[in-house]
Parts: structure tokens; C-alpha cells; sequence
């Protein structure tokens, strides 16, 4: 493992002194829950963060409404704890500049590192270019489990954030690596593309898409002329290729990859169009029973860890010992998993009211999992929080004016909801907006923030939570 | 005072269960807050609730952008207790069925009594007609003083939804509602205009715009021929026209009306425009020295609500009483202050963004005044929310191809801010739209409310925390 390829030199001036001082409040919570009191003195073993890309609050309002009706309840609405994230990256050329609309490569890093970068960067400061440690990393490195679970490539910016230092976030595989991060190559010395970087870290869960990525032949090093998944192979990874091998999996390391790119979403239905489109929700024939659901990978995911967790603990003491004062041992038993709900986003830009509906409700569904777990668990912590908002709008269902492109579906309730796309031409990829997004947690230690968080406060208190801090 | 005109015959059946359960919730929270164990006996005595009209998360992303860049803070994200509203109303037609774009009339209807109804009414229900008690009227009959200020006319649907019950929110004068509310006239028999029943009503304090409605003359009844001003003046209200009145304000009850219509914004700048245009902010010269701030409208009302407040206990118990348990004493001095900033909305129809942001950063200062008098006070509650969410959005500083009318602001981080409007033409009207909203809360039983609330929980929320269920 090899996490800083070049000496750490994060200037902490401008906006980084902000976002530091951020995180020592988040990490210090004013007041706490009373609940909590049992389980204060300890931190949470486990963290599930997961993260709807693109789910700002219209994402969810129209998912509420169309699922469950205006009155109903989704299931994350059950999680105690709200507060609510600014999102902004920053400029390339000047670091201690806002970006008020950010994309999914600089948040991701931002709670993954505790440091804004600019727009496009995996793990990497703005400007300079230096790697920052990421939660993952540094939970690998005290021993815990780490899983990254994505309905994108695993190797698409999102989950890249938590596991990966590059240049450029489209460097997924040595091919693109190659071509369009030079110094992040192997065959340069560099410690290779997201996918090589996934395996070379050795996170003992990889769920999603992106094949195509890892099947690529690495270009230089131990493993020249080997595909990233033969490599994995070789280093004790378990290779999944659908629903049946992931229902199946006993062992880790895993790399289950269920596409070639991006999985399909669950749910289609017509684009939004100018003077609007009556859209009808139907199931995706692309969506066979050969790809697992995000609520499928997620179970697994966390059915693993803690398997592989509680073997652990048992083979250190040669019984289970959930001693709360036996710090050292809780530290090297637990997990950190994030998963993403990837397709809202990518659905937004599409202009596809039904995919992007659908694919917030499996998000949703993957968090019950997550909750459940945690309930019955009593010690891990449910973050769920968005990268940045993004463009649908529910306008009047008597609109007729808007300059956007419509449409008009049935809900829960049996009334039309009217979404507006209107960011870009239909033909066009929608855009990320800047409002702040949601954040709700639950947890054993329901640590209390503060109302208004940055993503980069997340990183103190998943770390907090997981005893790294 | 006249209250209930009509039987009440509130329909509980569809969303209305829904919200009575919502509300019994809301009001038994589950958990409470550790610092609030030594106050959570007794209710707070007073409320401050104040509402953003169309405040959504872009709105007040936009103002903090702004006002004191992206990684500044508003005065209201001081605010400890965070949640987020639905603000769906309900069809005329059918109750029953919601409506996800609301007005203003229904949202303020719906946290006034708790109760859904349709876009336009005032303190009505939807499709019967029927009047719905208002916490300000329960208020007023527990003996409590009721305040109600806005930056629009005080009859507008915001104020009005509090303190007043009429079919259509046109019916602010006498003149409209002889014309379009007939049964409400009273010349009918009817209960009068929203400006001639706040009067009846009795608020103590009412600030706002809207002379044009008071200064209409009576058409029946015990003060036919006179102005709504007159009849407030017989009944011993002080009316106020300007800042040096407000300022030099002793007694209650007061009526100060500081323009005709609508006051004035704060900023001015260009509207929008396809294609996108530079927007330098600019102080309003309509906003002259005689137009009092909603920060000093706020100041003097909480002013005259808290000494009125003192002298009434003072003036029962022959000396101050503040013992916690005396609880009917305590009911009888406390006060319910509604205060509206109403021109965020206003100027978000308007495609303005410099007007829109500088009402919320005016809006923003009249939070700080609230909360600086509950920190001070002690016994204080302050609740934030927004109506409705509405048009505005943040798109990248690069786009070049948003479907909306666009403007480019500098802000104080000294970086362009791109806003974009997009639901109408910009000639016309931007259109509101149908996301959860903020809410924000502190109080002395600082109390934890769920992560999703309704509208018509704040109904139950205030209520109790006034004493008055």
C-alpha cells in the first residue's frame, strides 16, 4: 500500500483554515443526544456512509411524493439526526476560491480528505497536486474493514474519492490512465489508475460497475501485462460477475463488477421535454436478474464486513469480546463502508424524471438496509448525505409557461406532479446546482451537529466515530 | 371578537388524519435535549416564529453566497435545532388530494390551525368554507399578547393566513371583499376584510405595508362610513406611518403601516435575462429613512410585546413573578409574535436576484434580533421556516446554455455567482415550486423535533411551547 506518493503538503490558508476549523466543531458537538449516554465513552465500531449523488432536497420531495404520496414517509426520513452540507469546491488556479457548483470528484474528496479540491480532482489538492489521506486509508491502515459499493463504475468519482489519488477523474483504468495522467501511470512510477489504486489499497469490498475499467491491461510494474482484475485475482480478491456470485460470496477481499459501465437503472420512462411529456414509470428491461439492486449489494456488502469482523475478533481473543473499554481490539474489528446511490445524478443531467425517481428509491431501500442493520447491530452510525443538488423541479401541475423542459406524473396519491429540467437544453447534460444538501444520521452515539455543515466536516466525524481521531 | 362565524366542521379524513397524527407526533417528541432538562417542566412564555416567503435552501444558499461568501455563516445557521418541511397544500375540489405547489395562503393557513386547505384561502377549509381557529386567536383568548409584522402589506397571505379567515386572499380591504368575498362582508353579516378583522381581533401589534387596505372605508356594521385605520383608532390602537413613530412607539395596541402597498426592498439590481446578465446590487432610493428595516420592525414589536408583557405582571401580582410554577400567570404574560420577511418571494417571481438576496439578508437580521432577545430573555423560543420553496437556482459561473433567465453576481467571497430562473417567461411571474423547506429552531426546552416535519406540525409545536395545549 502506498498512500502519499509525494510528500503531503496541503497549505492550510484561505478556505482550508475555514474547513478546519469546521471540523473541530463538528468533532466536538456541543450538546448530545441524552440517548447516547450508554454508549458515549466508546466510539461507534462501524460507519455505513451513504451517499445519493445529486439527491439535493427537490430529489427527494419528488421521490417522496411519487412513492409514498406528499403525506408519506420515505424510509431515510426515519433517520434521527438532520443537519444540512454546503457543498462548494475550489478553483484550480486559486485554491482559496469558492466554486459555488461542485462536482461529484471534489466533494467526494472533500469528506473522504477533510480538503476542498477543484472540480475534477480525485484525492488530490487544487493546484499542487499532492495526494491526502482519505478515511479509507487511514481505517485500512488502523486495521479496520473498508467497502465501497456504486450503482456507477467503481471507479466513477464518487466512490474513486474515498479510495484514490489522481490528477483527472476519468483516469478509471490503465488506458485512460496512460493517456490523461501521465505521472499517475505505473509504467511512470506513479501508484496507477483508480482501479489499480482500489486493489493496491486493498478495500475488502468493490461493488458496482466498470468492467471495462478494470479489465484493462496494466501497463507497467509487478503486474504489467495482467487485466486489474487478473491482478486482483492474484492478490486473493474473489472476482463477482452477478446477482447469483454476489448472493453466493462467503469470503473477502470481494470485487464484484455486475457491468460494463454503469449499471442500468431500475425504473425508465420518457425525457422531460419542451412543452412537456405525460411520463408513464416502467420497469427496465436492461435491469435483468443478472444485476443486484443497490439494497442487494448493500446486504451483502455489510453481511461480509461484519461476518468477516466478527471472525476477526473471534480469532484475536479466541472468543467474541465486546469489551466497550477494549479499544484497540473494537478499532481493528470494525467497518467503514460507503456506498453511493449513483444514477439520481446521472438521470438529473439526463432530464429522465422515472430513472432518476427510481433510482432515488433504491437508494432509499439500500439505506433501510443500512438502518436495520444498525439497529440490530447497536453499534454502527448511518450517514446519509448528497454530494451537490442538482436541476429537477416540481413546478404547478397547471404550468404552462415554464422555459424548461416537462413532465407530468401520475404519484402515490394519484396526482400529477409536473418536474421542470431547465439548466440545459433538453439535448443537452443538465446541470449540478449549489444549493446546500441534506445530511441525516443515526447512530448507538447519536452525536448532535451543528445545523449547517461542510462535506468537509463529514471526514472528522466519520473518523471520530470510527476511533481514528 | 368574532372567531368561529360558522360551525366548525373540520373534516378529518384523508391527508387531515395524516396531519393529526403528524402533529400528535410532533409535539411528544421523542427525545430532548440535555440543556434543556431545568426549563422542560414549564412551557416557554413566549414564540417568535419567523417566516421567509419562498426560502428555500437555494434562496438561502444564494444569500449566503453572497452576503458572507460559501464558507461564511448566516445569522440563522446559528439556529442549534434543525428539521425540514413539506409544504404541500390541498385541492379544492377534494380535500383529500394534495396539491405539491402551495401558496401562501394554504402554508400559512396550514401552520396557523394545523390544518391543510387550498391555495388562495385564509384560514379556511378547502371546499366547505368553514373557519379554523388560528394559534393567534387561541392566543389572544389564553390572555397572551399577539404580535404580526411583515416587509408586505400586513393583510398579505403570510400575516393574514394567522389572524384572519376569508375564502379568497384578494379580500384585504372592505372594497375587495365587498366585491369578491361576499359572505365575508359586513354588510353581509360577515366577519369583514383580513384588515378589519385583525383589528377585531385584537393584535397587539401589527407592522407592516398596506395603508391602502386600512385606509378603506367600513361598509356596515358598528364602524360603517370609517376607515379600517379610524375604527382601529376608536378601539384605542396608536397608528404609526413612518420609522420615527415606530421608534418612539410606547403602547399597545399599535398599528403601523408604512406604505401604502408592499414596503420596499433593501437592494435593487437587473432582472434576469436569457442569455444572462452582470447584476451589480445597489441600496433601493425608495427604501428612504422613513421605511423602518424588518429588523427594527422586529426590534419595536418584541419591544412592545415584552414591556406590555412586564407591566401586565407587574401590574397582577403587584411585583414581578417569575416563579415557573405559577403557570396561569405565566400563560397570561406571554406573547406570540409572527414575523414575515415577504419580499424574497416576491422578488424570486420578479427574476430579481439582487432583490431577492437582499431581503433575505434583511430577513436574516431580523432572526438575530429575535434570537439575541430569547439568549437574553431566557425563556424565549425562536422557530425559522419558509412557506415554499421557489425558482431560483445556482448554476455553474460557466454555463452558457440554461434554459432560464440568468444574472451574474460578484460575492463576498469576490467570485461570480450565476442564478438562474426558469419556470416562466421572464416577463412573467416565476413560479413557486414544491420542495421540503428549512426549519430552524431555539428555544429554552431547546426541543427535538423529528427530521421531517409538515406544516401543520408547527401548529402543535408553538402551541405547546406557549402553553396553550
Amino acid at each position: 500500500m502506498k498512500i502519499n506518493r509525494r510528500k503531503r503538503a496541503i497549505q492550510f490558508t484561505g478556505i482550508g483554515l475555514v474547513a478546519l476549523a469546521t471540523i473541530a466543531a463538528a468533532t466536538v458537538p456541543a450538546v448530545a443526544d441524552e440517548k447516547s449516554d450508554q454508549s458515549r465513552k466508546g466510539s461507534a465500531q462501524n460507519v455505513i456512509l451513504l451517499v445519493g449523488d445529486g439527491m439535493g432536497d427537490f430529489e427527494l420531495s419528488a421521490a417522496r411524493n411519487y412513492s409514498v404520496g406528499a403525506a408519506g414517509r420515505l424510509k431515510l426520513d426515519a433517520l434521527p439526526e438532520r443537519s444540512t452540507v454546503t457543498t462548494y469546491s475550489v478553483q484550480e488556479s486559486d485554491p482559496s476560491a469558492p466554486n459555488y457548483v461542485p462536482d461529484s470528484a471534489a466533494t467526494s474528496t472533500a469528506w473522504s480528505t477533510g480538503v476542498k479540491t477543484s472540480n475534477g480532482r480525485i484525492g488530490t489538492t487544487a493546484g499542487t497536486d499532492e495526494d491526502i489521506p482519505t478515511t479509507m486509508e487511514l481505517a485500512k491502515e488502523a486495521g479496520l474493514l473498508i467497502g465501497n459499493v456504486s450503482t456507477a463504475r467503481i471507479t466513477d468519482a464518487t466512490p474513486a474519492g474515498a479510495m484514490a489519488h489522481v490528477a483527472k477523474r476519468g483516469c478509471e483504468g490503465p488506458v485512460q490512465t496512460s493517456a490523461s495522467c501521465a505521472a499517475d501511470a505505473v509504467e511512470n512510477g506513479g501508484p496507477g489508475s483508480i482501479a489499480e489504486q482500489s486493489i493496491n489499497l486493498g478495500v475488502d469490498v468493490l461493488l458496482g460497475g466498470g468492467a471495462d475499467r478494470y479489465d484493462q491491461t496494466i501497463a507497467g510494474g509487478p503486474y504489467a501485462g495482467k487485466t486489474v482484475t487478473d491482478s486482483a485475482k492474484d492478490r486473493g480478491y474473489s472476482v463477482l460477475r452477478n446477482a447469483a456470485d454476489l448472493s453466493t460470496a462467503k469470503q473477502l477481499p470481494a470485487l464484484g463488477l455486475f457491468g460494463g459501465g454503469h449499471l442500468p437503472t431500475e425504473l425508465v420512462g420518457p425525457q422531460a421535454a419542451p412543452g412537456g411529456v405525460a411520463a408513464t414509470c416502467t420497469p427496465n428491461p436492461a435491469f435483468t436478474a443478472d444485476v443486484p439492486t443497490l439494497e442487494a449489494m448493500t446486504r451483502s456488502a455489510i453481511g461480509l464486513l461484519s461476518s468477516a469482523e466478527s471472525a476477526s475478533k473471534q480469532g484475536e481473543n479466541g472468543k467474541e469480546d465486546r469489551n466497550e473499554d477494549n479499544r484497540d481490539e473494537r478499532k481493528a474489528a470494525g467497518f467503514f463502508l460507503q456506498v453511493e446511490g449513483a444514477s439520481i445524478d446521472k438521470q438529473d443531467h439526463a432530464a429522465n424524471p422515472c430513472a432518476q425517481i427510481g433510482e432515488t428509491i433504491a437508494f432509499d431501500r439500500a439505506v433501510q438496509v443500512a438502518l436495520d442493520f444498525a439497529k440490530k447491530d447497536g453499534n454502527t452510525t448511518v450517514i446519509v448525505t448528497a454530494d451537490h443538488s442538482h436541476t429537477s423541479q416540481i413546478i404547478p401541475a397547471t404550468d404552462k409557461d415554464s422555459l424548461g423542459a416537462t413532465a407530468t406524473l401520475t404519484t402515490a396519491d394519484g396526482q400529477p406532479m409536473k418536474l421542470s429540467y431547465g439548466t440545459s437544453p433538453t439535448a443537452g447534460s443538465q446541470d449540478h446546482t449549489g444549493s446546500t444538501v441534506p445530511y441525516l444520521s443515526y447512530g448507538p452515539a447519536n452525536v448532535r451537529v451543528p445545523s449547517l455543515l461542510d462535506h468537509t466536516d463529514i471526514f472528522g466525524i466519520v473518523n471520530k466515530a470510527l476511533g481514528l481521531s
